[in-house]
């Protein structure tokens, strides 16, 4: 891996940078120099990096530019290798499928994907046809040539692609999000694969950049077929859409294909229906959760403790509606400017009204129901509000991508001086928050306006950008915690610090948020009463802890794959008398662990003992409470834990302490017998 | 008071009925004989019924009729007096103000009004003259004298009443709510007063009945005038409308007018506001209230203790979202039955959601989210669900009738064997409920089906109808209550008991309601697999043991004028120091507060101590902890609590675990000095 700078004059010469960051070496190489020439054909490396831009190694590497190899597990080089793998795909299906018309192919996260017209969706048995014809294609070692032609040249060689015409005429047009791949900027690429013979075995209209040739590609699996439409427009023609994923080795490959079964077996829409904790109903729509008596639970347990931690750190609970007027949202500029999230209006009596889908407006009108002094500063209003927003149906996805969100979402009013310090209340408080259900790996994100051609989508002047982003970044770093850079993430309204959080498989996922707003103050011409008398506008700071209740529900399933903490879990304490006599026994030690608040259950059903044991295990209830006959006749009872370790003979005092003392600890592990503890 | 019955032929014989039910005397009187001969002309009767109908005292009764005495303060009798109030004060009106023209002049709750078109709005003093000229008609003595009129004669009589025109029009026709007390069926009948010398002062067209002369008003006052459109639609002319009230004493005026003053003090708008309890905002909407930190306080404790007392009896706590596709409203029956009380659609993407306006389709939806066996029944699924009904603005008012509605709502799924006990389950939780938040006067009403014209309204069969009202009426008849009947009253799925309670000034609110349903399982195909294994449908009971959150807050802070039991107050302690050198000791006993869960504030405002006091008051807090010189000596504070008294020198100790144990035992008297306690 390094860096090369090439040098004016006829005589080249390249400034190598080594691996670590700062060092540079020159050198002096011939002009016409390639990527390859620089790197040698070594699958490792896919590409280079030419002055900041990836570029194919076949390449001529012009005078002075800075010149830096792009490895295949790289997320540059990891991008090349998919595209590259989507061609690929394309040509095995039309070389399988002769007629087989080319809809698009890019690269996504993990994979890519091309979609065709064909005749009729492709069969399980295609796709492994298809997988076939790919290893073929990458034994042939086909490189891959980059040519740019004329428009009436490509209206030749794509005659027989209407699509691929389509896009053509796309050229220098602003591009959509789906094709923003397909076309260059003013001038039309086309990528050819080689034969041997030096004749075309493929090609495709393309910005690239791709592998130098078929044989890099090392690891791919054709994972899915989907309907789609063109542009995904319905009412366009729809085409089949094969998903693939590709990485820089096999290995890589297999634990990718881990985790995902892994995320599988977690999955919080499968352990939500076997856990019986919510469900989704097609008469209620997408994206809208029903919370079952059990998921109830969990929620409620997760909001009781959460909005007493918001008592306890100085926020008050206020209440607003789901609707308002629409003046509301333009007052506040969410109208226009967020107007896409929203749902439509209602229109009553002339009156148009909004479900809404932030609390921040509504708090805004508290403050400013009577006058504020600064005495009463910072203010914290918090609220469980539940906004709507119009998530489009293609990205709805369990309780993670949800239109009805329940925000723990808090409002801070503030003078400028008490800025920083707010924002370090909040974000210590937010970090201990999740800490108390068992998130302990996080790094942040800043996410800052774009500077650049998207500005004018930001409210306030530059200096108020300054200031704020300062601010935030100078807590974050104070923090201890990995800071990233977001650059055009922000709101329109401010910029924010988001924390991302690894769940127990390693995934991130992003949670809480600190959001910086000097526009809404403005805007509602919210003030305060300063010392000196005069009036001043407060600084307005918005923070959702969780991001939603529904959203984090979903992370904690899937990071405690249902086996929740025993303080979060429905049922605490399942018992299971060892035949129908000793249930009596149970249901006394239930009721002493029901007069300390633990979430008992006995399971009378008809079912034989080792039936109920299977049971309690698949509901994952922390502690299994069983009682047969000598534990009858001992005062005692035994009990059997998540990990199949069983304690025996508990005197039931000591039980019932046990485990009234573990739920109010709220311990996020799970119990366990003690000759088993580590 | 009394009855009586004319018997057939030319010798009319009447029975009297004494004022004890059943008692009856047959008279003999002359062809002819009205009201008066019987009754005299005595301003305690002011109208007679004839075979149950209310009629003029003037009017000739009828071979073989019931005949029974209207008085004056019966509700009948108020009504004639109120109706008989609107004409003599239109009269004034049009004697006043001449070319004013009239609209309509209803009796109505407590009072009357009459419409007037007029070029300006009536002042304060104009209403003063109104009210001195109306002392003058009274004293005038003018009988109303009524008539029935062909059409073609009210044209000519009404000429120059454009608004009366329109109602002869609606002679025979149905009408609508506004008018319906104007205009009789198929004839049209005219009131005139009459002058001394025989000819006519004023005339209304109108139905009556009415007082057999103005001199029979006792006791009138014009309270008000606004601006209304004719029948009710902003596309007509707008109106002037004078209140105005009238009893058939003064003594019940006055009575009235203090009830009224009472009212105004405990008016939980006014005090809503007062302690910073709630807000509306035009942004948002009529009847769409914010809770501000205090009120979020009330409002909290009020659901966290609800919500217990939930799970504590077996409800089974569920979150539902606040929007649904229309479909589910059609398999529920609401749409488009209850079409009318739910906001428009929201469109979106070609799909109509609707913002909830109720529960339980989505809690049915969750009972059949998978199989039910007969173990799990009853059972009880319940959420703080916020529905909206688009309630018109002009009955929208404070809390009390509001467009979002967080209904404590629990619907009961049980087998036809568990109905009677399970309402009797329901009936005693709910009057347990409204005990413990300190309302003690209760009376039940029992909802039934309108039997009559109305019938296809509701849905279900005779039987269904018949054998469900049976069941609650002897529920309600066993719970030692007095029942009252509301025939016409029940939703169009099912009969009901409602609690209706009443408050500290003696006024009747509507709380609860338990109401049968055995429509909704049938719409919803719900099942349940019985004992011996064939599946049944269950019957489902609505259940709100509030009515609202919202409502029930509006009730309450009437009901304690604004001086909430300690543990709902949101402020239970505010410490007051007598200089600022006493705040120090304050804060170290609000800490010990504080960790035994109170609420507590101190005041460190630059107000004066007087001003502090005065302050507390206003706000109506239970505890108001003072310390001074001696206090901080002595290790001890002082209380002065909300009658005034005052309890000195309380050790530190003493005084934590008195106000600690008086929060948590949840008494709703107020706390007092030792010595004040009788």
């Amino acid at each position: 891996m390094g860096a090369f700078v090439l040098s004016k004059g006829k005589i080249v010469s390249l400034t190598i940078t080594v691996a670590s960051p700062g060092s540079r070496e020159q050198r002096t190489v011939e002009t016409g120099t390639t990527g390859l020439d620089l790197f040698g054909t070594n699958p490792d490396i896919v590409a280079m990096k030419v002055d900041g831009e990836v570029r194919d190694l076949r390449a001529g590497i012009a005078d002075g530019a800075e010149v830096e190899a792009v490895p295949a597990a790289s997320n540059d080089g990891l991008h090349v290798i998919r595209h590259s793998a989507a061609h690929i795909t394309a040509q095995a299906v039309q070389r399988l499928f002769p007629g087989t018309q080319l809809g698009i192919g890019p690269a996504i996260d993990n994979g890519f994907y091309y979609d065709f017209r064909t005749e009729k969706p492709f069969t399980p048995e295609d796709l492994a046809a298809i997988e076939k014809e790919i290893k073929q294609i990458v034994r042939e070692r086909q490189p891959f040539l980059r040519r740019v032609i004329p428009d009436a040249e490509a209206a030749v060689e794509f005659a027989a692609e209407p699509f691929k015409m389509e896009l053509v005429d796309l050229k220098g047009k602003p591009q959509d999000a789906e094709t923003a791949g397909e076309v260059g900027g003013n001038e039309l690429t086309v990528y050819e694969n080689m034969r041997r013979d030096g004749s075309v075995a493929w090609r495709d209209l393309c910005k690239g950049p791709h592998l130098p040739h078929t044989g890099y590609l090392k690891a791919i699996s054709l994972t899915r077929t989907s309907a789609a439409y063109w542009r995904g427009d319905q009412a366009n023609p729809q085409l089949q859409r094969v998903y693939g994923t590709a990485w820089a080795s096999m290995d890589d490959l297999k634990a990718y294909q881990t985790r995902l079964e892994e995320a599988a077996k977690r999955d919080h829409r499968k352990l939500g229906a076997e856990l019986d904790l919510f469900s989704f109903n097609d008469l209620v729509g997408s994206g809208l959760p029903l919370f079952h008596p059990k998921g109830g639970i969990i929620k409620r347990a997760m909001e009781d403790y959460v909005r007493q931690a918001h008592i306890d750190n100085g926020f008050e609970y206020v209440g607003t509606p789901h609707i308002a007027k629409e003046d509301l949202y333009y007052t506040s500029g969410h109208l226009p400017y967020y107007g896409d999230f929203m749902f439509p209006p209602i229109n009553d009596e002339g009156q148009a009204y909004r479900l809404k889908a932030m609390n921040c407006p509504m708090h805004n009108l508290i403050y400013s129901s009577r006058g504020r002094s600064y005495r009463e500063l910072p203010l914290r209003l918090f609220e469980f509000g539940t906004v709507y927003r119009d998530e489009k149906s293609g990205v709805i996805q369990g309780l993670t991508r949800v239109r009805s969100i329940t925000q723990d979402d808090s409002h801070s009013y503030c003078t400028t001086e008490q800025v920083a310090d707010e924002i370090r209340h909040l974000l210590g408080f937010v970090l201990k928050l999740l800490r108390d259900f068992g998130l302990n790996d996080f790094y942040l994100e800043l996410s800052t306006r774009d500077d650049g051609k998207k500005k004018d989508k930001f409210l306030g002047t530059d200096e108020q950008w300054a200031v704020a982003t300062k601010t935030l970044e100078e807590v974050a770093l104070a923090s201890g915690l990995d800071l990233v850079a977001d650059p055009g993430g922000a709101a329109f309204y401010g910029p924010k610090i988001s924390v991302q959080a690894k769940d127990a498989i390693g995934r991130t996922w992003q949670m809480s948020t600190i959001q910086l707003d000097f526009m809404q103050p403005e805007r509602f011409g919210l003030e305060y009463v300063a010392a000196d008398g005069s009036h001043q506008q407060p600084v307005m700071i918005h923070s959702a802890k969780f991001g939603s209740i529904e959203r984090f529900l979903g992370v904690l399933i899937e990071h405690y794959a249902g086996a929740f903490p025993a303080w979060l879990s429905p049922v605490q304490v399942l018992g299971i008398p060892v035949a129908d006599e000793h249930a009596e026994h149970l249901e006394a030690v239930a009721a002493q662990l029901r007069a300390r608040g633990v979430r008992v259950e006995i399971d009378h059903s008809d079912d034989r003992f080792g039936k109920k044991i299977r049971n309690a295990a698949k509901q994952k209830v922390p502690f299994v409470m069983i009682a047969g006959f000598e534990d009858v006749a001992a005062g005692a009872v035994s009990f059997r834990y998540r990990d199949g370790s069983q304690q025996n003979g508990v005197p039931i005092a000591d039980a019932v302490a046990q485990v009234a003392s573990w739920v109010e600890s709220r311990r996020n592990d799970s119990p366990t017998a003690p000759e088993s503890q580590g």
